[in-house]
């Protein structure tokens, strides 16, 4: 026989791809999000994954679409998704008079960006967003809300010690306005840097781009300034700044934390900070940032913001709305790397592996489906072999009981219910091993 | 101001993209068939959908190969997976030395065709696989499993009207090689037909390949042995075909279908089928196919079989193993189209809307925080408005109870929880509503 011809498997570099005890964690994880997001009533949205480039790029121009996974197949110009946002603009857009306004929608699924492959980057991804749309207006309550839906998925994921960051950009935007600074944008991608580069590098660069000393100082001082959310406020109040969008901004801030504490969100988990700008122009209103704060090297787990109009790209209608992504593929890739998740050896839904004899092979079917119908994954060890194998198997995957189906068991309905963590056996019958599994 | 320009908003023809309240019923199918594959033991798997040509394609040619999505990205030839079997094969080969076999994995994911789209074809579209994968050897006991999962999945989807269709290619293949058929591929696909075309049209296309009318013949009439499960064993012990082959398929078939029993599949909704043959050469032992059968013309809407040898392509080691496929885009679809799946109306999962007052606000928030405590899905309506305006929302999206959080409801604590179906208002404190959202 000639020597079988094969091919090297591998995937490419940037994609991720995960054994069975991490896929668990993952799927867990994604889980959490999901029942979380619609616990606040979400609805699931899918789209394809697949647009028209015509459709999906209107608006992108520069690195974005340098990242785009855009090719022709027949006549049609296509590009995989880059984001859930735009998908999102398109499809209210496309469907807005089949839609109910507000319209809450989250979306959990993989986007395609071709980034340079580095640690902890990826090229196909999972995010996982939420966004409130409202039709002509909305009402700044729902940006409370968001923070609430933060503050429940972190707590369902387990963690305690994190904190929300929370801005204003009419704040920011306001106050620029009253300085007489018109890059703003400029500005703010300088503020931005604050945490990496200091507050004397903040100040030169500033400087740097035509500022006078008096208001690079103000703007230092401004996003300088520190306390709770309460005395932050006023604070702000006491700056006396005359201008309708930044007193518009605070008014929103406070309404904010008024109803987060409605919500029940510990104040320990948010916090007001003037320095999060989250990038240029999208963003209008309410800004989010999220730090895990044993792990701030990771950065935000959890941004988003108010916009003002979501589509117009696609439609004269005028839909503003609030929302935040989280980026699970690197939250759960950094998380991983930083120990947070431990090591869990569970690589398989099953609670029980059923071994069967060959003479019951019968009867440990009919066991198996009796667990099965009581909701509980069960697996039933098929080949044949010594014992220790059967049992090593259950070890490896994680199994946490076993159950050996001999004929004394068949014969007298007792089970041995193996604990294949302590090695303890609990002689038991099938009513009592499926309630032992439910606890 | 200058008019603003938009871009039509829309998606390529042949993509799926759903409105809330089908998209709950899509979902809702979606999660009945990922619970039933946790329950019998199978694990997760998540694979990217981007891979690398050369990898993808080492087998495909002719038709799969046409209808690929492939494109450059850099130096890169990427191509998006076409079904979860490659990709499978590629990951059980790459990553071998971390895995315990056999192992049993689910995968439910888009995969990418870029077929010509017509009704019912997609060309993204969700597929949700199992699949049992031995080292070397895997016993023929998987094969009744699987039929059970099957059986499981289409009992828990709501089906109770349907046949699994059991064949084994071995029969089929020793039957031919017994009356010297050389080109069992060409037989095969003619009796495939069989159901379509009826037997004397089968009977001329046989004759047409060079099969004599004795051949012919006594292929049409072993096709045709109709009976229970056992009736046909018997009746194929009964031609004394000489070919172990044909013997061994018959032993295999025999097994499971005393195994099937022991999953206490009920008779009723499994049937040796010998006209079923499930394409060419993939297939090496036990084939299924199945039919709702109340609606026939939607074809077979869970199809799968045995194997000999998975990764064949990536590695020289023998993976025998056992797997099917649901389409669940295109059964959803057909099932939509057919008036299966009946009229939805529920467009979220909120199971309440929480109504507050001006006043309030904050009351209504906390009353929110408990309800999702408690797990239950739970909307708030934030616009101002009339009260009838905030109702019809409710009915809109179909949520089933609202609550009107007034003064009074504040002060008392008992609250009237509104059934939106019957218009019925229950005065009930918030233990009460909790308990009646869980019931």
């Amino acid at each position: 026989m000639a020597k079988q011809q094969v091919v090297t498997p591998s995937i490419l570099p940037g994609f991720m791809e995960l054994l069975p005890a991490d896929q668990m964690v993952f799927n867990q994880m994604l889980e959490t999000i999901k029942k979380t997001y619609e616990t606040y009533g979400f609805i699931p949205l899918d789209t394809p994954m697949i647009e028209k480039s015509e459709v999906l790029l209107a608006k992108s121009g520069g690195e974005t679409a340098k990242q785009v996974y855009r090719f022709n197949k027949g006549d049609n110009d296509l590009a995989l998704r880059f984001d859930l946002t735009v998908p999102l603009a398109r499809y209210v857009s496309q469907h807005f008079g089949e839609l109910t306004f507000p319209f809450k929608r989250y979306h959990i699924g993989k986007v395609f960006r071709g980034e340079k492959p580095q640690k902890g980057r990826f090229r196909e991804f999972y995010q996982c967003d939420i966004d409130i749309i409202g039709f002509e207006s909305l009402s700044v309550v729902n940006d409370a809300e968001i923070l609430s839906v933060i503050y429940s998925t972190f707590k369902a994921l387990g963690f305690d010690d994190f904190t929300i960051r929370l801005n204003n950009r009419k704040i920011l935007n306001g106050f620029f306005e009253s300085l007489g600074i018109a890059d703003k944008a400029e500005v703010l991608r300088i503020i931005d840097k604050m945490e990496k580069i200091g507050q004397a590098a903040v100040l030169d660069e500033l400087k740097s781009i035509g500022l006078s000393d008096g208001d690079a100082g103000s703007v230092v001082k401004f996003v300088g300034i520190k306390g709770s959310c309460r005395e932050i406020i006023e604070n702000l109040r006491r700056l006396e700044v005359s201008n309708d969008m930044f007193s518009e901004g605070i008014d929103e801030l406070e309404l904010v934390i008024n109803y987060i504490d409605a919500f029940k969100v510990p104040s320990g988990n948010y916090a007001v900070d003037l320095t999060i700008a989250r990038g240029l122009d999208y963003y209008t209103g309410t800004i989010y940032e999220t730090i895990l704060n044993q792990y701030p090297s990771i950065g935000s787990v959890c941004s988003g913001g108010r916009y003002d109009n979501l589509a117009q790209n696609y439609t004269t209608k005028k839909l503003p709305g609030v929302g935040i992504s989280i980026g699970l593929s690197r939250l759960y890739y950094q998380l991983r790397e930083a120990g947070v998740l431990g090591e869990s050896r569970k690589a398989t839904p099953s609670q029980i592996l059923i071994i069967p004899m060959k003479e019951t092979m019968s009867q440990a079917l009919e066991l198996a489906t009796k667990v099965r119908e009581a909701g509980i994954a069960a697996e039933i060890y098929f080949n044949e072999g010594k014992i220790g194998k059967k049992f090593s198997y259950a070890d490896k995957l994680g199994i946490p009981y076993a159950v050996v189906v001999g004929e004394d068991e068949v014969n007298t309905g007792i089970y041995k219910l193996k604990n294949m963590a302590t090695g303890d056996q609990a002689e038991l019958d099938i009513q009592r091993i499926i309630e032992q599994l439910k606890a």
